[in-house]
């Protein structure tokens, strides 16, 4: 067709016409309006998409599953990173089950302290994918002290003779019968991960959705079966707005993780690259103006690292 | 988030998950699985984009409404120019109202007796996103005999002293109050059409749906209109898949428009290049294997050419 | 929450925010705005729904995907059973293979000379629902000359000894290696239903989509076979809005089926209770106040029934 | 249509068909699958429904937004209604603002101190709606400490001779130029819910989402606006997965707020009906089975009753 002399180009015209939709549940869609998609491609595993949302920026999704997207992923991955290193008084040696999209490493890396960072990832596709795509982990995957190795993460750790003063876990979904089931396991922990920390090393993993409801899912059963293998272990949470939910963590030490907000404030100052700003997922709260009435979100609040 | 072995590439990884959506109507919602966005814009008038659908192909939107898509757009623009150029003798030189996605000018000059086209759009930057984007219509859009005027239909059709054999109507809605409502009007096809049309000219236009309920709304009128202004007057309808609606066209002239159906398969092999393999849109219903038995898509039941 | 006197009841507030949405394929959705859920059920065999929605009226549901929609459900079931029952000279009995719902059988029983209906459904849970709740077809349920038989409609015609003017197939899909699949097989119609007409009787059976694309999916395969079997296979299509496509029936007899549109009116009014009014689907096109011009959905231009 | 032998019971029939969308903003759609609509209404003022959703149960929707779902609405009402009545040394006397739903005042009522309940709500048909559908709430709209107040709330406080030793703001949304807008001024909170305070008396107000971006759009604005009026403020957030973000209150008196966790659990058990019974809130995660490490949504590691 053709003349649009007659557009009014008003109300209707601006409804939103392409959107992403996610099945968060069968029952339950969060769907998001599109700019653009951006890339699409596949591996042998999976189909990958990199998608610009309007309420979210760009967003990596895998197999139909938002993995990150460009306005909140910092939660996911500053929360799952910076605890950890934190808390261990001099992180040198560090390694990453998973984490192929790079942020994590790109959060590593911003440790001054840091020497070496191993990211073992199954899918070389998405680390490929996410090289070429993903722009703000660009630097961290060209960082000379990143060593990418295409391979199961419980069978590298195995045939590792390495240790580790911080190991991460940034692993998909422990789906039952699945390889990944097998890496959210006691015997996994206790035999493979344990044995390959430094001493006062620090295990951390994210461990899915720990909302009024969700948690039961898996978060508590992360929480209770590495309380069986680590002396202390600290779970902790925070809202991810494109997860629609609440996301948890867990941390897991045989040495105590006992420093208070005030000292973690500051060796996010001394040691974190940028850190002498405040930290983005602090400094989101400075609309209240007041450090003690903001607390589920910045670190002297975080349960997990008190 | 980073390593996918525990990906289940089955079942719900091939949800669907980018989708087209319009709103037929407030209450009603027709929705396509997106490949990609190929291609954004944005004229004076109007927004654009070039999606490619699952269902449908390549399809053309503006202001958030489908114009045309890849694999039924054939439907609309063979029936807007075929059966207007098929029924006069020797049809030379073509206005089109409209039109500048380009496909119907494509239609119209594989009519080999045609010499000279207008398309007179007045929005430029759509007419010139179609010409860069739309591969179908290239051919059509550097065809010396066409001539492309960026102009308001009725301005162009009242300043011009030339006269035409086919006047085609390929205009948006005919919105109350908008400019494009005034182009469907007694007083628009009498004292702007008509005259500029040559002895035995035709004129067509698209008359918007023409479903068992959906004619009413404008349809019914412009036959009616038109039935007040011009001695002959054809209504004609075809579903249309990727509309959702039956759609619409109606033939106007003061001579007569007698031809039969063998008459009318005889003129599409002999002028129409391409016409000597059947036309798609009678050739689609060759899977019955029996011409009498498919009237409703051929030249030979299509009510608008009796 | 609570008090709401900032409510602005404009605009935004009047979005549709219930819908059913169905996939009419994998990659392509058809939604409609809901005013309410009347009633819910189950059978052993499937899921039922009465929906009230906004573009349709009340809609059936059977297992997600729409059977018949208030609006245009007439569509449907005239072009199912008044083309057959017309051209046969004196139809008093009729075999319905399924029809559960009641619209087939309540048009059927408009018909005068009509004596006996058999409405052969496997599913009594959906007959009962239907019973209940569709209004339209109350009086159909109870008029003595319907006769309702919960059996699977191939056993019962292979075990009845009765003769039928029309067996009419109001069937769900012929799913490849599901029971119905039989019930459009050559065998089935060579070895079950033609000797289960009597002289002169004719079958028809709807057949699926039978738009531009989809004609090839089944509607083109049951008019091929059929013409294997009978001499006489007359195809139609008509356009239902609430289906988003053309949808296909096809007659099929020993005996002629030679009947002109002017024959085919006189019957009408002569024998179908309220047809002195003229039908509705003939009504529909008024608008455009002059029969010839309206072919497609008249009885006059009906491919089916010249 | 009709007999469905070849129904297929399985994967594809399970789907979803009805849903209930809601536009968070633009962009963001939230949806959930419906089991049935319940009830529709609608008052001078706006549009009501009650949903029977999958995901979060019965859902109470006005104008087309979620006010609260069945599965979730304790956590928005308990957190709205404790902490404010638990600070207070013997609360006897309460005003709310809105809160036509009716939880706020169960949740009051709960409080064996508490001897007098307003609610003063302008939507008269909103209540009517609530206090006949929603059964969690009959016995509190029979409760005889409960009064029930038509009119505006500020009106309604203005010409009150009354003071309280706690008001509750359970209004909607802050919409620039809505009457609402009022209700969250300075000027309102000083100079009409003040004066209507007594001694040691507590205001607490939902104040909108308080999620790591949305927090600027209201909240953070009705802390500082708080701050102005009352010597000490207490912003608190928890996530309510049926709103799909995070949601803040403030409390604020010019009493100090002192209270540990210990003496809020001690009070909790002593004070609340059903509260020698662990609060639901507390309650849900037990899974964790470690009251220090699930601080977030426990009333002891709750921000705002530090």
């Amino acid at each position: 067709m053709g003349d649009i002399s007659s557009s009014n180009n008003g109300g209707e015209s601006r409804r939103r016409s392409c959107w992403y939709e996610e099945e968060i549940e069968e029952n339950l869609r969060w769907c998001f309006a599109l700019n653009s998609i951006l890339h699409t491609g596949a591996s042998q595993y999976q189909d990958i998409a990199l998608l610009d949302t309007k309420p979210f920026g760009k967003a990596l999704v895998i197999d139909g599953k938002l993995q990150s997207a460009e306005i909140d992923e910092f939660i996911y991955h500053e929360l799952l990173v910076h605890p950890a290193l934190l808390h261990h008084q001099n992180p040198k040696t560090i390694f990453i089950m998973g984490g192929g999209e790079g942020s994590t490493a790109r959060e590593i890396l911003r440790h001054g302290s840091v020497e070496r960072v191993i990211m073992c990832d199954i899918d070389e596709e998405v680390v490929d994918f996410c090289k070429s795509h993903l722009v703000a982990n660009k630097d961290a995957f060209f960082d000379s002290r990143l060593q990418l190795v295409i391979n199961d993460a419980r069978a590298e750790l195995q045939k590792s003779e390495d240790k580790f003063d911080v190991i991460i876990g940034d692993l998909a979904d422990p789906i039952e019968g699945g390889p990944c089931y097998q890496l959210y396991t006691k015997s996994f922990y206790e035999s493979t991960v344990k044995p390959r920390l430094n001493e006062n090393g620090i295990f951390v993993t994210q461990a899915r959705p720990a909302g009024v409801f969700s948690h039961t899912e898996v978060f508590s059963c992360i929480f209770n079966t590495l309380k069986q293998v680590f002396r202390y272990v600290v779970p902790y949470s925070a809202h991810i707005p494109s997860y629609a939910d609440t996301w948890g963590w867990v941390l897991a030490s045989d040495s105590p993780l006992p420093l208070d907000a005030d000292e973690l404030d500051l060796r996010i100052r001394q040691r974190i690259n940028g850190g002498e700003q405040i930290p983005r997922w602090q400094d989101l709260c400075v609309g209240l103006n007041s450090k003690q009435s903001c607390q589920e979100i910045s670190s002297k609040g975080n349960p997990g690292v008190h």
